[in-house]
Formats: C-alpha cells, sequence, structure tokens
C-alpha cells in the first residue's frame, strides 16, 4: 500500500488531530455520515440548489432569512432545533419537497470540520450514500486526499472511520498510502462491514444515541451506498453538486 | 459490551485526544509498544531496580550523573543519542548487565504522555511483553481505565492501537465498554491479529521506519506476549515493578 509516485492518501480520525495534515493542495473530504453529509448527499441530489452548512442555530436563521426559497433545518439533541423548521435526517428532503430550495443546514461536528480546514485545493463531503461519485471522483483529480472525519465532539466515531476505510479499500491502488489510520480503516472495513454496514455499526456510541431517538431507520438509510450519487462540493460558502 | 455498573474501559487513540477523558481516580496505562514500554518491562523484569522516563537528553545525562549506578539510555533517529550509554532496545537490557542498576531513560511519545497525565489514581506501562500482568492488574482494581496510546508525533498508530485492543479483548467483561476506540482497537486486535501480532504490524508506518535502521529483530521480540510478566507502576519519577 505504498508508492511514492502517487498522490498521497491519508485519514484523519478527528478533527483534533487536523493539525497534524498537510491540506494544502489537497482534495480533503468532510465525513459525518449520522447524519450530516448523509442529509447533503440527499438533498442535492434530490434537486437542491445548494446546502450552506452553518455552525449556529442563530446563524442558520439570519442565513434563512435572506435567501429566498430557503430551507433552515438543524438538530440539538435529536429535536430540530428552536427557530429552525427541519431536521437533520436526509428521508425529510424528498426531491418534491426540496427540488429548487437552499438548505441552510446547520450540524456541529461536519461543519466545524469543514470551516476549519484552510489551505486546501478541494473540499467535498462524503457518506456511504455518494460512496461511489466520491471515489470516482478522487481518482480522477490526481492530488493528495485527506479523509476527514467529523468525529464526535473531537471523539473518534466508528461510522466515519468505517466509511473512510470504504474508501481507502476502493482507491488504495491509485494513491500512495502510508497512514496508520488509512491501514486501520481500511482494515475495518475489509475484514468487518463491506456489503453490511449497518451491521458492524449497531454497536457504536452514535448508533446506541440516536436509536435513544429512535432514529434507526434513518441510520440503516445512511449506511446504504450509492443511493444519492453525486459529489457535494464547496464554493464559497455553498456546497453544489460537482459537474 | 456494556454495563454501567462497572468501571469504565476507555482507549484513547492519540496524546492529542488526551484531554477528552477524564483520567480523575482512574489507571491509566501508557503503551508505547516500539519501544519505550517493552523496554521498561523487560529492564524491570531482568532486575532494574527502576526506570526513570525523562523528556529530554540533557535531562537524561543530568539525571544519570546523580544516581549511583544508573545507566543513560535513548535513542534519536534509530541510533544511540549523543551523550547517552545505550539505546532503546529491549534485548539491550539482559540481567546480567541491568540487575540492580536504575536505568534513565529518555523517549519522545511515551515519556511525554507519561507526563500529561496528571490527575490519575495510578500510572502504569503496558506492551505485549507484559500483556497478562497489566490486564489482571487492571481487573484487580476494579477502577476505571483509560488506555493511553503513546503514538508518533500525536499521529494514530497500528501498533499502540493493537495492543490497546488485546487488552479489551480479554478484560472487556469486567468494565463497561462506551467507547468507539476501544471498540475499534478490539475489532483490529480479535479480526486480525490475535496469536500474531507481528504480521499484522508488519505494514504499519513504525515497522517500516524502525525496518530501515535493521530493527526487525526488536520488533518481533516487543510483539511477543508475556516475556516480562511484571507491572511497571509510577511512583514518584520511578517507574518499579507492582507488588
Amino acid at each position: 500500500m505504498s508508492d511514492s509516485a502517487l498522490p498521497r492518501l491519508e485519514v484523519c480520525l478527528s478533527p483534533a488531530l487536523l493539525h497534524l495534515y498537510d491540506t494544502k493542495g489537497a482534495v480533503v473530504v468532510i465525513i459525518d455520515v449520522f447524519r450530516a453529509t448523509s442529509t447533503i448527499a440527499a438533498a442535492l441530489h434530490n434537486g437542491a440548489t445548494c446546502v450552506i452548512p452553518v455552525a449556529s442555530v442563530q446563524e442558520c436563521i439570519e442565513l434563512g432569512n435572506s435567501i429566498e426559497n430557503s430551507i433552515t433545518a438543524g438538530e440539538r439533541d435529536g429535536k430540530v432545533a428552536e427557530g429552525l423548521q427541519y431536521g437533520n435526517s436526509p428521508s425529510e428532503y424528498p426531491k418534491e419537497f426540496i427540488n429548487d430550495r437552499c438548505l441552510v443546514l446547520t450540524t456541529t461536528n461536519g461543519t466545524r470540520l469543514l470551516h476549519m480546514v484552510k489551505d486546501a485545493d478541494t473540499i467535498i463531503t462524503g457518506a456511504f450514500l455518494n460512496l461511489s461519485a466520491v471515489c470516482d471522483f478522487l481518482v480522477a483529480q490526481k492530488k493528495n486526499v485527506l479523509l476527514g472525519c467529523a468525529a464526535w465532539k473531537d471523539r473518534f466515531n466508528l461510522e466515519d472511520t468505517l466509511f473512510a476505510g470504504a474508501v481507502v479499500n476502493k482507491i488504495k491502488d491509485h494513491f500512495s498510502v502510508n497512514c496508520d489510520s488509512a491501514r486501520a480503516a481500511n482494515y475495518l472495513f475489509e475484514h468487518s462491514a463491506e456489503g453490511d454496514a449497518i451491521t458492524f455499526l449497531r454497536d457504536s456510541s452514535h448508533y446506541k444515541r440516536l436509536s435513544a431517538y429512535g432514529l434507526q431507520g434513518d441510520m440503516e438509510y445512511c449506511a446504504t451506498p450509492d443511493l444519492h450519487p453525486v459529489v457535494p462540493i464547496l464554493k464559497g460558502k455553498e456546497l453544489v453538486i460537482y459537474k
């Protein structure tokens, strides 16, 4: 898993480790499987004009007020946050609802990581729902890649790492991989979860947390590969479909 | 893997994540498999009166000068550091050499983590060489446990994580485990490396780095379970055998 003539592929397991990686000129993939980057893939694939990730509920409300045909969304503790209109579930954004609208979305872990990356060439978002599209994009770019797990309040989590492993597994032959995080993520995916991520993820902290809110269906959906084959790419402050 | 009436078992994958864990009143296991905590187990088991871990070469020299019958040791870039007497290999400390002497050892990653932990009840060191002794100790204490991986310049590494997984695997029934790092470490150990850690570790960054210095034999030795069944415990600034 190493050939120095190829671009570099690395995995960052937590935003608290981001400073260890050189993202200059690289493609950075923001990963927040449960559920921000899953919802982003679903909304864009179902016709949203853009998704604008913001850090706070207040910012979400203000931006929602200033953009025509926008929807404000975000949860705190598993419920729609006060002052916002919708939640953080990918199934809330079918085509007939989200088409031609802009989704202003506040999430904690994923948004924070996205705003922490300063000097990358390109920032995209990834989740199982757009796994193959993300992989194809990364291979085509021929640039260094950092897979950035949003984690949970900086703590390592299984779902984001597992997705990073799925990406490493699919594209590793096109990159130089000399990164133990990438090796471990690949191993977890290859030996445990290939083809059945959700069974593996049922024994994870986040699954247990969200299950307490009755969100098992959401997580099953989020663990399904390639239902929304788009590449959300950051242009200014907006995530739009890469074309 | 969760029962809240039991003490907590968690894994910290990097010193840069240590602030996320509550170590107050807990037993913290410092893990630096290649090679600091392996050398510590070997030296103490072979009769060293104590091991004093220090951060810098200068501190190592000064302390060595002030302690009778001491040996100064430490490497930088795979060679004995200038001004010190010996290296960081467990095989350098057989009984006929180290018996009744104090080893003043400077290492980078392991020592740094050890000095970062401030409010633990107990600090011990762990490596494959003393795996079962460490596990027995942890079960007997009935306190919260944090397995702290020394990592490599704050980057996740496979060997320390794999050892943490070996410990989780052996003692998890005695603890409440609600920590994705612990789950992942256990998974890596259980599905890949049980009984043959070194084969798994040959594809790791540190193995490749140390192989370039011809240290494969050292790493094979470090990956062998239970050759030195002692529990090194921190008393003041000294690591001594727990009795």
